[in-house]
């Protein structure tokens, strides 16, 4: 039993690029609706690109779908988000988003996902790759869906 | 019509002590049960006394209540908060328990209130006071009751 | 014997509002100016008004003089700060002035200084006013001499 | 002619491993002295190994040596920093050693350091690697003395 009402299911961030190839978009696409459906919380940076192809899924999915923005606005968070959390941090924000799950999906992704690559590993959370930077310690999924899968039982070594 | 799922809800955060008396802890609930019956996203720093207060009134009433921890586990949050997201900034976090919100409402509470308060007018983002620090610009509030419709007000000035 | 280089000298932060008065200006330069003489690394937030002054004060007497910015340009910082940290952390670097310290000089101030002094209240690190915020915790001094003097003596307190 | 006392000198950020190979910690000495020679104030995480080295060689060669901790107490610097800063953030202080920073060299390094490159190439901060992750974008540089010429030519671009 979930020791409190958000101890019930993983969170999850989707990582990647600002601006994907449309088969990195249809992939965080696929990776947002399978963590969705799956009851995880889907954790992303709130802006455009695989952030918002990973947001659009998890909504359809009926998921609770958070933005971390790296601005003050949260009204510039990208429209399938479903809490948006302003920070003000700039680039900073990447460690929060890391910080904030228990395992992390990095699909594309240019030198912020690197960053944020690099802060999950050091701080022990799980990193699935899909088409992404090759760096020691990053599980490479196949497909969208093996990458789905492979999150969650990260992220269940994690939580329990 | 909201310009996406996260806009069309206020976010009220409310803020005070892990200590407070009987009567602010009782003021709390008051205050989150308000404001998640009006349908705002209710943000608090996800700890005991009146974050717990206003978390249980908040969940009760069917609101997203969010709390913004200062450690790094999650699971150490109140368990009436829905969405828990740990920071690892310790009280360096209370800046964005307050960058989150379009308006807080402060319940009693020591120096940590103190700051967030600072902070909050710092950034115009209007702060309605029950029994708390006497601080030119917050506006105090006679009655939780009161303090909800105050904050909700608020918060409708800086979103729309 | 000091355990480091760094360890030798007490870190004090001289915090005030970008608009302070004439008199709280001249204070706040005296302030910097006793600081530095006594051997003090002076830490602020590398704005104008109070913050210029304590730095001018500081620097005139030989002292180090750290800024610590909000921004992410270091040129930003008032010409007397001998060291400039940019961080782009806007408002939440407040919370890095008062954590870098072992105490704190208020002089005047409006809003983001009260937030430097509820976070350093919070953090248990001591704080002396010059007018300013009156606070329960923070220690009133009559002159600017007397302001360093408290300070300093906060300060061994709290490294020894 | 520089526009302050801040300005005049090049900041440099030195990053990499807490547990370098012993040619490392040698290797970061020398980049540290070859900084520190060139008038360079040189910035690190405050910690042990390359961060402990790179700290004693510029130290050695009468810079001023920055240490941005990842904790609250700044005697737990390394003996060789002359300025040491605590922040309390953990990891996330990786991102300030980076904004404080004209240019990086990183020498050796695991996903901290990894973290880092990645947060120095998303603000455009140029980055110079001596046996460290190969990554589009980092400079290789054969000898320390090269990674030192480099960084400063990077960081000549950067200021002026």
């Amino acid at each position: 039993m979930p020791r409190s009402a958000h101890s019930a299911a993983p969170y999850i961030a989707v990582i990647g690029a600002s601006e994907p190839t449309p088969e990195q978009e249809q992939a965080a696409e696929e990776v947002g609706r399978g963590l969705g459906g799956a009851g995880a919380v889907v954790i992303n940076g709130g802006g455009a690109g695989v952030m918002a192809a990973a947001s659009r899924g998890a909504r359809d999915a009926g998921a609770t779908v958070v933005g971390i923005l790296p601005g003050t606005d949260r009204h510039a968070a990208n429209e399938f988000v479903t809490l948006a959390l302003a920070t003000g941090l700039g680039d900073l924000r990447n460690g929060l988003i890391v910080r904030a799950a228990d395992a992390v999906v990095a699909v594309g992704g240019a030198y912020g996902t690197l960053s944020e690559i690099g802060l999950a590993l050091a701080a022990g959370v799980g990193v699935v790759g899909y088409d992404t930077w090759a760096i020691d310690g990053v599980e490479l999924a196949d497909t969208p869906a093996a990458a789905v899968t492979r999150a969650l039982e990260l992220a269940q070594d994690a939580v329990y």
